[in-house]
């Protein structure tokens, strides 16, 4: 995405103060080590020092007291630099999103309500009792099931899979190939062992500005719903159970997977391919370290590492005694020696 | 789903002894936590005690010699509360499959068999050579290469894949995502290491009453077949590789893996996120904990946790000596300083 | 997949000696333990012996010195006959691709060039500026997104979803399911903890000869690119995070996860479920084994294992200690023993 864009102009926009020409265009964004001509970028922390004196920027955000040692440079001075890149890249180069209308080759359920303004692309099957809200986008080849009711401004990219009376929230972002409402996973083994299928009656929930990435599944309930609350982030590949709740706020990096009933609270960050077992608590503002293992409910806020998960400081010292365990056995083997030594000083005096 | 069901025609079901009106209706079914006016739920076991004073529910599944406390309550008493439960969720909650007929966007092939009473969804396309058995219903969008086999009553759901010659038997479930047939993950490094592709010429065998969950992939196999026998069920994100063989009446977990050729015997349960190395054996009756890596094969029976997974007694032993880390570490310093304290005495006495 | 090979013909491919019939026919190839009537097999290594007595297969595959004890198989005699069987697999087995011309039921925008003899398959969505290279093919109800290239001769399988802007070389494999460009997992906290989504403006650059497994997905960089060099292989089920940069001819394994703007070299191999965290390099020549937690850089190349990665030979030794752990505390305890018994022989000579 190229665009023209006085630098002048967007000094403006982040209360900047610029240092050589701001009459000059940049056409887009990019990091220090790869921004190229016509780019803007910024000097983000120390890490990248590294990179100002080579990198091929056209101009750069830096804080105000910057030592403008390159002439070549433009410099647009500002409070903090990887805000004011983080602005500028919102402001203009959010990307459009140009689906328009509704496809004729889509199915449409007679008695499915869409709200105003409603894209819907190709081969978009919908069907009946279904409620799209006004502004809400549906890429091709997406499939919504009975009695799905999905609110406004959504964004429902390709290949999504919805099972029947599932309800989203406005503002929800659904990448490609996610899966919700799919059947919770329950058995019950008959008397000769062999699994009968426990119906899954129940349904997902899946508020308000809620964003679910690639390939993720959230399974519906076995009764009464999942739920995934306001403002959850949910990376690709992540699996989310039958009954799991998430709280409002948190966010899951790829491949986590949460086992049944299991409720995650708010504020709470799972690192990628954290487990956490079936029918715990995980409490507020509680931080899970990547491929933790969560056998138990951590009520307490605070990080959490390790397999099976500890408080950090523990998880820290435990793998620094694992480290130091050649030594500990040296040791050992060295006192051992030394007892026997002793044991016979101690034989001879009395023979 | 709701339903109107009166308590007394329920209780006959179950071969409970109503307290209370059974003249009254009950609409929908649910936990004992959630449950609602005009719901049935059932107090299990202990753990669940503490909801019982606050319960909103109508009606209630106890046992014959429960203490019925509460006037309120429509009091429903059976042998087991939970098992009846279950029997009332299965014979009047089982989620009816509406789809019916085959949708003129479908395409199918002029030579593929088609059973009878077969529904088939929008946009489906079903390739030559295939052979659809009677009862199954194929969800829209779902995409079945050449002379794939399906047997009868088997329930596919939206935008599954299924890739050539695959075999699958009756009843079988296969949740939207599923990916069965994709290519194993066969590469031969040439002589500048430039890695060569193995044809995949194998298929997958898909026995009676599998269900496989959202998003999992099936690899066919090199040679020979990928095989899932009778009965087993499996969750979501799982990868089975090629060439792998999986027992009658097993259960996986979410985002297990079995790499290539594993053979997993009948009656294992397989944690979530399990990872399971190539070539190994898993015998029958072996129940592997969550997040568990096996990397040789674990022919007994047992219950095996750990990375590397361990029999669980050894695995919780050498859990509990890890955790005591730090106190044997401080002993060993303690045995140190004693040591230099018995040299001294000893030194001193030979002075 | 059934031919019929005459076996003198299949012996001069691969500069055999025939023992036996060389006039017979084969029909297929298989393993050793599996193969029947008809089939050609192969004598791998030791631990294929034992399938040697009772082999089925009409043809073996030996080594040139073999003693040839049963007289009713035929006998191909060959300097390595493993890589004898993959000649031959591969120049008769190479599985045909059939899907032919380009289905009346894909949406293709005017603006999208369509080079010579690509393949469309059914409901395949293209959308506006989209190139795709000659000889390609793109089975059914795969949807490509806006402005996205794609080089010749690539094969993409059906439910594929492709954003916007992605690039592919040539040669390609995606496996159904694949999501390539989906957005980068970026958000940034506001001042009340509520996240905002920070535009992920980046693209997908896939290069030459890369295959890519089954729901695997590649999210499109923030800024700048998310990178897969060339012979690259990439298993099912495998999240590749935004501005990632795997080198040349890696094989990854299934459900391995790469957090963001992570480098991988070339030749490396990560085994299943291996996740490597965020902003670190691995070197070129690095394997890392299963299940392994990588949390900083791996810049020399060798072989690494556990949670967190160690080289492998300390990760082995590690591993060993903890075995040992039981004993350690018993040798702890016998010393601290001993030391009182020490303690109380000094105490009494000098009573």
């Amino acid at each position: 995405m190229t665009k023209n864009l006085l630098i002048s102009e967007i000094a403006r926009l982040v209360g900047g103060i610029v240092s050589g020409s701001g009459e000059k265009i940049i056409t887009g964004l990019n990091k220090i080590e790869d921004a190229g001509e016509g780019e803007l970028t910024f000097l983000g922390g120390a890490a990248y020092q590294k990179y100002f004196p080579a990198t091929k920027a056209t101009a750069i955000l830096v804080k105000r007291d910057f030592e403008k040692s390159r002439s070549d440079l433009i410099y647009i001075e500002v409070d903090d630099p990887g805000k004011a890149f983080l602005v500028i890249l919102t402001h203009y180069f959010t990307p459009e999103i140009t689906l328009q209308g509704i496809d004729p080759s889509a199915y449409i359920h007679p008695t499915a309500f869409i709200g105003p303004n409603v894209s819907i692309g190709k081969n978009v099957v919908i069907e009946e009792g279904c409620v799209i809200g006004k502004g809400t986008k549906i890429f091709h080849n997406t499939v919504i099931l009975r009695n799905t009711v999905i609110g406004d401004d959504c964004l429902i990219f390709q290949n999504v899979s919805l099972r029947e009376d599932s309800v989203l929230g406005n503002r929800v972002i659904l990448h490609p190939g996610v899966v919700i409402g799919s059947d919770g996973f329950g058995f019950t083994p008959d008397q000769n062992g062999v699994y009968q299928k426990i119906p899954q009656i129940g349904i997902v929930i899946i508020e308000d500005d809620v964003e679910i990435g690639a390939n993720t599944t959230i399974d519906r309930a076995a009764l009464g719903h999942t739920i995934i609350k306001r403002g959850t982030k949910i990376d690709n590949l992540v699996q989310i159970a039958h009954n799991v709740s998430v709280g409002e706020d948190t966010v899951m990096s790829a491949q986590v997977g949460i086992a049944g009933s299991s409720k995650i609270g708010r504020h709470c960050v799972l690192a990628g391919q954290v487990g956490i077992t079936g029918h715990i608590e995980i409490g507020d503002n509680v931080i899970i370290g990547a491929q933790s293992g969560v056998p138990k409910s951590l009520p307490e806020a605070g990080t959490y590492f390790g397999y099976p998960a500890k408080p950090l400081n523990v998880a820290l010292r435990t793998e620094g005694h694992i480290r130091n365990l050649e030594k500990y056995a040296s040791r050992i083997k060295k006192l051992e020696d030394k007892i026997v030594q002793l044991e016979k000083l101690l034989e001879k005096p009395q023979a």
